[in-house]
């Protein structure tokens, strides 16, 4: 499955570069944690940590790798991944928008799942 | 580092206990997924899915090993998994009680950092 060792590499790619310190997007009380489980194929980027007595705690990205397609469960960003995705080679048709309700997914030209 | 070997065996054993099907707290739409990134030590069990038209996507449990230290950085249950840590052999002084602010840790049993 040359296609998947492919999406494996491009989905950590990006989130690393997302994640890279030029950035700055948040406080230096807040990590942002890289979570590769390349076994389960779950990628995640995390925020944890602190701004001053503020608790910083959420996903900033995840995506997921089912069926032999990239499934995106969560963006909290305005950074648009997708077309990342796709401008590095990924159909359309292998992409998954898993917060969209199917009825939805199914007018555009992503997958249903 | 047998004792970081231990730690991760141990939290690992213990998200997927309490990932379980037995457990059924969520919807047949929504699933549990473990997420275990034993390079960068994090480790999260995460609830992804739908319930009829309601999408699912929160963290159940997230702990990481740094610094030698088991830290909890979030817990959405009532499930005391340190106290299941502690039972296990864990010291309280290598558990960091992530979302809880430096002052209250000062005053618990359990590690400042």
């Amino acid at each position: 499955m040359d296609k998947l060792v492919k999406y494996r590499a491009l989905i950590q790619e990006l989130l690393a570069a997302y994640a890279s310190p030029e950035q700055q997007i948040f406080e230096s009380g807040t990590e942002e944690q890289l979570i590769f489980d390349t076994v389960r194929d779950h990628y995640q980027l995390l925020a944890v940590g602190w701004e001053r007595d503020r608790r910083v705690f959420f996903c900033v990205l995840h995506l997921d790798i089912k069926g032999n397609k990239i499934w995106l469960q969560e963006n909290s960003t305005d950074y648009d991944i997708v077309a990342d995705l796709v401008s590095k080679g990924v159909s359309p048709s292998d992409i998954v928008i898993g917060f969209h309700p199917k009825e939805v997914r199914a007018l555009t030209e992503f997958a249903v799942a």
